[in-house]
């Protein structure tokens, strides 16, 4: 049997878009020679739907592209992630997570998702009603076990054994001899790794092919990475379809897979193109053309500069660069300047000493003495920022801003300045990997001067000035927050457990802690991380737990 | 038997000063008489927690608060909300979100909720287990039956039957006598009355006294409004307990209600004490003492001011009130500076001239010839905001936005500027409710000059402009919000079954879908609609969906 695999990149909500990208792979895995043709979880809608699924006329027309789908389906089946109803007497949510196997014209089966996620960004739960039972069904002599995303997340991958089901052991004993899974798993550092692991275990165990198809494209600040798999009953891989790229590919089932799994590309690599895919997809998904951008001539608008060009191409990228003091360019300022000559981007200079002056003119009206040192560094911040928004709004260009995670996780960053507005292209990266971003996107052509980051990953070594506060070196910085936000440790296990220093340690917390409210007003951001802010880290904005 | 009712106002994680709290209204209690007390759902632990509960000492540390109460539980049993583990080793979420009965020094009972609410803001599948079963127990010969939230929620008064379960049903028919409620359910406009209606139906259909202890306070951007009550076996009210307060009451049981429930408080009072109350926990919480707001004469901040006086007295609200024009004082500021001083409030005036001409000169330098309308206004809203954060920043106070909610919607309000920051107190206030909450404010004191409210009332009347843009009358806005929004009505429905007009309805749903991003970025707001935006209503920022 030859599988075809479509990673389709869909548009949330957009029914008419999804069902003809559906349409085209299906067509081009029927010419290629497919037998059946798969399609990741909600391809149809886009995944996640949030609370769109509770209007009204939603689901009804996801169900017409359904059908429409159906009359397109020839002798080849198609499988389509979609949303159907729940019974309308039955009690239980609303709403189905569901795949719909079309065959010949006609909806041959359903299948509904039974174990329903509602952890880390996740909230399944608030519109679907899982499905009861999980029975394979026979095609063409064989008997496939549809199951999509979570349902074939086994209790030793996920963090507790969340689920009293599992869809997958109850297929194979109705005598499944094929998985099929269909997913929209998005992306964060290690995950392609981490399921191909997952795929592997359950091959072995259910002693069946499996057919793992995952989405592509970035939706809501989840970068979904394809990288689809096809493993043998043994857990060898057959195939594999690329990251981070709409594409198909068909694959001929009863070949044999030569050895164990390959590695999945590696973590900088896959941020890279994550980031590269999320930009792109923004401002395509947001009906921009173009995006604008402040290049400061530091690490981290250097780093959103080289990506927004890859993403875009150079004509779709646009800087302001600022002067900030009349007379003598600044060494960060020829920086920015030489940058945006080296990848080409239109760039134009603008001063804002003088609106500087006025607002602290106009700030001593209202202060006898401003003694604070971050008054200064915000309204620096928010006047770039407004300028840049006037010339966004001008010229119908998405602004993108470049607030690291490490900053924006102990507070360091402007409200209304350089964190808001726009994509935070790096808002889930922390410093030192935008160190490592930079050298990365150094590979081909030397984009950003090597002494430069050089210079800057030794400075994350040392202790920083922010305002009148001195915070930790970077590199110190990262590891305690990974280890307080991403592994969810408490002060005390970080102090005690790993033996950091207690000031260190209980500074940071109490930043983490005091700043979720700045957070909340940030850009919206691309998760690379296994806990980024908002979707996945939903912590209450006032509180009072200090662990 | 006499019940003492505690409606709590607990910070969320504080579970020292949560225990404190309730020690208190206990002791109180008893001393006026109660043989039983009775806290709110999570009153231990403050509600929502969110992800807090995640942290790994979260729970322990509840247990240990609560464990502290039980010590100083003596002959009268108090009932207290709080999380507790679920099994270690069964599937299934890690915790419970729990009640337990406390009785001379132990733990007598636990019991947890069944129905979690997982639709609207609530998130509770997503960390808790739901019970599976529920028995009531005796306690002084009474056979009591505990329900947390929404374990009493009947499918007529929710939008569709959700749930297979029906606790109160399930504790009426093992015989209970009693049924005692312990809620955190937050405030929206009739909300109290519909709660009201809920339980009379419940204790009729039960024929058991019903006592309903709810939170009071802000957490989250969600007002508990307490308006606890007690109600006879025939559904007839004996007490209630005042909205808006944290306070107790002791209640004999066998006093018979008389009549039907009294109605609750009307609407617009309610908005107002949820307003007041919201800002004045919001400051209190975070720990600011003072807050500060732009004065602009316009209605919307001079509402946010009057509720600002109430909520946290005179000498803890400071304005800025822009001269935006050198020379004659515009009508605007004289209506800033009256109601500063009639108020009582320190204020200071500062122009902001100098920095929009040379904000306008840098402009110049890279855009040759500025055409978009909202530039300008965009500048402005930044430049006040710009100023304000300053001030707030270098004096410590928490500052407070005016953007309503109908501006929101359609995104005429700037982001990093007048809807940014803070708390924005108005965020969920639909622009005719702006103009009633300041007749309302106007009762005791005329405030606000009524002519200049009735000017107001009269331009709501009249399509406006924004920009170039020309936006119906806000009294339009507003009915076609309310359908597109709180009932999620379709656009053909709004047209064809309301018979609104077709582009004036196409023009609305378009700006809202729109602007989702605007408003993921404005500032934290107060909840008094049904459908808030955020926490409520959680739409997917980017999406192609049109009904």
């Amino acid at each position: 049997m030859k599988i075809g695999i479509a990673q389709i990149n869909s548009d949330v909500g957009d029914f008419p878009k999804n069902a003809k990208r559906i349409m085209q792979a299906y067509r081009a895995c029927v010419d290629a020679g497919a037998d059946i043709v798969v399609t990741p979880e909600l391809s149809l809608v886009g995944y996640p739907p949030r609370d769109l699924v509770t209007k009204t006329t939603f689901v009804e027309k996801c169900l017409q592209a359904l059908d429409y789908l159906a009359d397109e389906t020839g002798d080849v089946p198609l499988i389509v992630g979609y949303i159907d109803y729940h019974d309308f007497v039955q009690p239980g949510k609303p709403f189905r997570n569901a795949a719909a196997f079309l065959h010949q014209g006609r909806i041959r089966r359903k299948v509904w998702k039974t174990l329903l996620p509602s952890y880390d960004m996740f909230d399944e739960h608030k519109h679907f009603e899982p499905a009861d039972h999980c029975k394979p069904f026979v095609y063409n002599g064989v008997k496939i076990g549809i199951t999509i995303g979570e349902d074939i997340w086994l209790d030793d991958f996920i963090r507790r054994p969340l689920y009293h089901r599992d869809p997958a052991s109850e297929l194979v004993e109705s005598g499944a001899d094929l998985l099929i899974n269909i997913s929209a798993a998005p992306f964060y550092k290690g995950s392609p790794m981490k399921r191909s692991n997952l795929l592997e275990v359950l091959a072995c165990g259910a002693k069946t092919p499996i057919i793992y198809c995952n989405a592509v494209g970035m939706n809501e600040q989840l970068v979904f990475d394809g990288n689809s798999l096809i493993l043998d009953e043994s857990g060898n891989e057959i195939a594999n379809l690329p990251g981070f790229k709409a594409c198909y590919k068909v694959v001929d089932l009863d070949t044999k897979g030569n050895g164990a799994p390959k590695p999945r590309s590696k973590d900088i690599k896959d941020i890279n193109d994550a980031l590269e895919l999320g930009i792109k997809d923004y401002v395509k998904k947001t009906g921009f053309s173009s995006a604008c951008m402040i290049l400061k001539g530091d690490i981290e608008s250097s780093v959103v500069a080289c990506l927004a060009v890859k993403a875009l191409g150079k004509e779709s990228v646009k800087a302001l660069v600022i002067a900030e003091h009349d007379g003598d360019i600044s060494k960060s300022e020829q920086r920015a300047v030489e940058l945006a000559e080296t990848l080409g981007i239109e760039f134009k200079r603008v001063s804002t000493d003088l609106i500087k002056q006025s607002a602290d003119r106009a700030i001593s009206e209202i202060m006898e003495d401003s003694s604070h040192p971050l008054v200064d560094e915000g309204l620096a911040s928010r006047i770039r920022s407004m300028l840049l928004m006037a010339y966004a709004r001008e010229n119908h260009f998405l602004m993108l801003s470049s607030a690291n995670r490490s900053d924006l996780s102990i507070g360091h960053e402007v409200v209304g300045g350089d964190s808001s507005n726009g994509l935070g292209v790096l808002g889930d990266v922390p410093k030192i990997f935008v160190h490592k971003l930079a050298n990365y996107l150094n590979i081909e052509n030397e984009f950003i001067p090597k002494e430069f980051i050089a210079e800057q990953e030794e400075l994350s070594r040392k202790a920083h000035k922010h305002g009148k506060e001195v915070a930790p070196p970077y590199i110190l910085l990262d590891l305690i927050l990974e280890l307080y936000i991403d592994y969810q440790q408490s002060g005390e296990d970080i102090i005690n457990g790993h033996g950091y220093d207690e000031p260190t340690v209980r500074w940071i917390q109490r930043k983490v802690d005091l700043n979720e409210w700045k957070r909340q007003q940030a850009a919206p951001t691309i998760r690379v991380t296994s806990k980024a802010f908002g979707m996945s880290r939903r912590m209450p904005m006032i509180q009072s737990f200090v662990d």
